[in-house]
């Protein structure tokens, strides 16, 4: 038996998200079938961050038990030759048993596009938010520098009962323009219900002159999801990628 | 009576190409259909490029004759609140009754995307070539700057029995590497059938190093199809823009 991380890239367009549920396809419910298939065993992975409907990835994580003789760096090359276009292993290999991809300290970045001209362009539809109104970047900079640090988000996230503690870690927060594209670059040690999305529609009032910049560190410190922006829609974010600790070492946490 | 220019962008994966054909859905044929609906008249477009199936564009013109009363500039603001969302008109403004959008001295930009990496990238897969084998930009460049110039061009399309003249004027042809993505970008005053897409089969072959940079004028040098590589696939091919001389000035040649 042996256990194998698998780093997992999606287009989410046509997914009802990773979960696996009743009524709809799913990136993890596919990914258990075909592995299920090409191991000749029932597989059911474990994933690190379950994205919602319509939300890319290019550094998912899934985790999965195998008894199968098949070396685990195999695993990405055969898999791939089994799965849809828009699901593609990045990286296969093998971890130590107890590794679980949600339960270890980790660093996760998103990012989030907003293309910002005057009429959509249809080859970046499905990736990113078009925006019609100007967008001053360097505002939404500065309140994004005021998401770095440890802060109860409770303002920026869609409330789970079973979620009490709403303090999170945000190491970096970039606004990136690239000409008409606006690239918004966040990583962090973890991040709550919605919470790239609605950091992401309040810095879009913001970078449109609806609020001034350090009305940010307000919302903060309101602790109501009602002082935010909108939840900006799931197909501009993507998951780039995850971050755990080397065997022996630690996460540098500025690094 | 008006004559009305439009700029086309669209994502053609879902279409048959540009022209009109009796079996499958076109780009020309969703405007004429959409634009007869919005001006109540019949209404045929020209096109100023016929783009083959799968091929991209963001800046492909359109022109009609049409008697309504809607100003030529709001056509494009109305035509997108009926377009399906993989077509987006980027400008509508009128032109001169005698403007053609074929028969007059132009610029055409085509680019080409590869992304050269070892897996594929799912949300980067319809817009562009997943190449596994590292490609050595610097020789692709070398063979590129071969194709500047006025050539015969026989080499590098495929023969259209009506289409006598392969002499074509390439005014740049640049490689441009960005991360693990390769943008080649190429403008000229013609491109024949596949063109760019011969090119850049050729160029990859370069890349590889199944023939060195300076192979190129040879193949241009053989007037023989057989001479060049594969014609890349559609998808990676997007027509960027046509340049068209100013109402009393001429095309800058080499701006």
């Amino acid at each position: 038996m042996k256990r194998v991380k698998l780093i997992v890239a999606y287009d989410g367009t046509e997914y009802c998200g990773w979960q696996v549920q009743p009524n709809g396809i799913t990136v993890e419910g596919v990914l258990n079938q075909h592995l299920s298939e090409l191991l000749r065993e029932p597989i059911q992975v474990i994933g690190a961050s379950r994205t919602d409907a319509g939300v890319h990835a290019l550094g998912n994580v899934a985790v999965f038990n195998t008894s199968a003789r098949m070396p685990a760096e195999k695993i990405s090359y055969a898999l791939n030759t089994r799965l849809p276009a828009d699901i593609r292993i990045q990286d296969s290999r093998e971890v130590p048993p107890d590794f679980h991809p949600r339960f270890c300290e980790t660093r996760k970045t998103y990012e989030y596009l907003i293309l910002n001209r005057k009429f959509p362009d249809p080859t970046k539809r499905l990736y990113s938010l078009f925006y019609y109104y100007p967008l001053d970047v360097e505002a939404m900079q500065r309140a994004a520098d005021m998401l770095v640090g440890t802060h109860d988000f409770k303002s920026l996230c869609t409330a789970k009962p079973e979620v009490e503690n709403t303090v999170r870690t945000i190491y970096s927060c970039e606004v990136l323009p690239e000409g008409e594209m606006i690239r918004i670059r966040i990583r962090g040690n973890g991040f709550l219900y919605n919470m790239v999305r609605i950091i992401v529609g309040t810095l879009i009032r913001i970078g449109s002159g609806y609020y001034p910049a350090d009305h940010m560190e307000k919302i903060l410190e309101a602790k109501d999801r009602q002082a935010a922006g909108e939840t900006a829609p799931a197909h501009g974010l993507t998951l780039v990628k995850i971050e755990y600790p080397e065997s022996e070492g630690s996460l540098q946490p500025l690094a």
